[in-house]
């Protein structure tokens, strides 16, 4: 099998500080792989162990706001700017060759280096928060409710600084060893892509919901449209 | 936003020392979320920076292969012991409330704490690495060519031995606070899934391919029937 998912070690980490001009076709490269996904996972260190959880994330600008508990201890540590990795993988296909060794995946990757700091001030919070909200679903946030006093002071939104990033990709069929073309087996990509299903709605749903929605018109194409970019 | 994706600090890892029957719900559960998935982000330390890296994964019993490049740093780090952490985690929905605070996404993911070595055995090797062709489409190690000595030397993998690890999970509608069940809002879950799309076969597709690949009748059909269970 072909090495598709291995990273570059410390030493040969694409150095973007602060995201320079120089680095512009990185820039992009990295933006796009944050923007079209939900889910972070953010590994951290305390006391040599190391940990790795998923967490909701928006990018802001060059920086990544990142979602969790008050209660959670691990959002305390990370608050406190221990070094952290951000890692952000999309699974594009199966890459299916004529021997096990070929075989592979075609994905998406970027990986960021940085570190944490705590959101504290209230406006800046909501405006995080509804950049969160706004990640599920465009324009979510106008929609609904923001957040109270009480539900700020219970939320922790944490500001992931960038000091290197990288993207890592793979696309496009197998590459067969010439000798394995004459096997008669199927060979190719099966293409996998995120997809949303048909809306749930709440069984309290109020009865002038959905003609008092009017943007997105419905949530399950905004997600489509996403999914599909 | 509720907090939907933190995990328990370390203190409070749900503890499987090698999976024992006295945690067997939590073996299953684990089990469960390994088997839905392709790739795992792997955290570890060098010199303090924590590396999050995806990988190609297959469970095999209650340890985890992990596939990279022999080229790789990391891999060589990896197999050096060191504490590892894996997680693995699937977006089954975005969870749409009236207030921002209760926004939510439905989940699955486990956290598996350990240590990885390096197979070095020709035998385990190749048959590692055909457990992990198995992992992109059921059988499709029987139908392709095993990895001769030369391949087997280019390539490396890793067993992870599971020391602790949790399940977490969110499913259901919002809970919304009853106040705010008045807003004319849509809320509800839209599922979200990954999808096989049609496969795009190789240009050089030998043309008895389809007629002599017995099992499974089609990648895409195998692949959609995991992405449904």
């Amino acid at each position: 099998m072909s090495a598709v998912l291995d990273r570059p070690a410390r030493g040969s980490r694409h150095r973007l500080q602060r995201m320079p001009e120089r680095a512009r076709y990185d820039v992009e490269a990295v933006r796009a792989v944050l923007d079209a996904g939900l889910v972070a996972h953010v590994g951290f260190v305390i006391e040599a162990q190391p940990f790795v959880i998923p967490m909701l994330y928006a990018r802001d600008g060059d920086e990544v706001l990142l979602h969790g508990s008050v209660a959670s201890r691990l959002m305390k540590t990370l608050a406190e700017g221990l070094p952290c990795c951000l890692s952000v993988t999309h699974v594009d296909g199966l890459v299916l060759a004529r021997s096990h060794f070929n075989h592979s995946m075609n994905y998406r990757s970027a990986v960021l280096f940085g570190r944490a700091t705590l959101i504290e001030g209230p406006g800046e919070k909501r405006a995080a928060l509804a950049r969160l909200v706004n990640v599920l679903i465009p324009r979510r946030a106008e929609l609904t409710r923001e957040a109270d006093a009480q539900e700020l002071a219970a939320t922790k939104i944490l500001r992931f600084v960038v000091e290197d990033a990288s993207v890592k990709s793979r696309s496009g069929p197998p590459e067969d060893h010439p000798d394995d073309l004459a096997l008669p087996v199927w060979a190719g990509v099966v293409p996998l892509a995120m997809h949303a299903g048909p809306p749930e709605p709440a069984e309290d749903l109020h009865p002038d919901a959905d003609a008092d929605d009017p943007t997105p018109p419905h949530p399950a194409y905004v997600l489509r449209a996403r999914a599909d970019t």
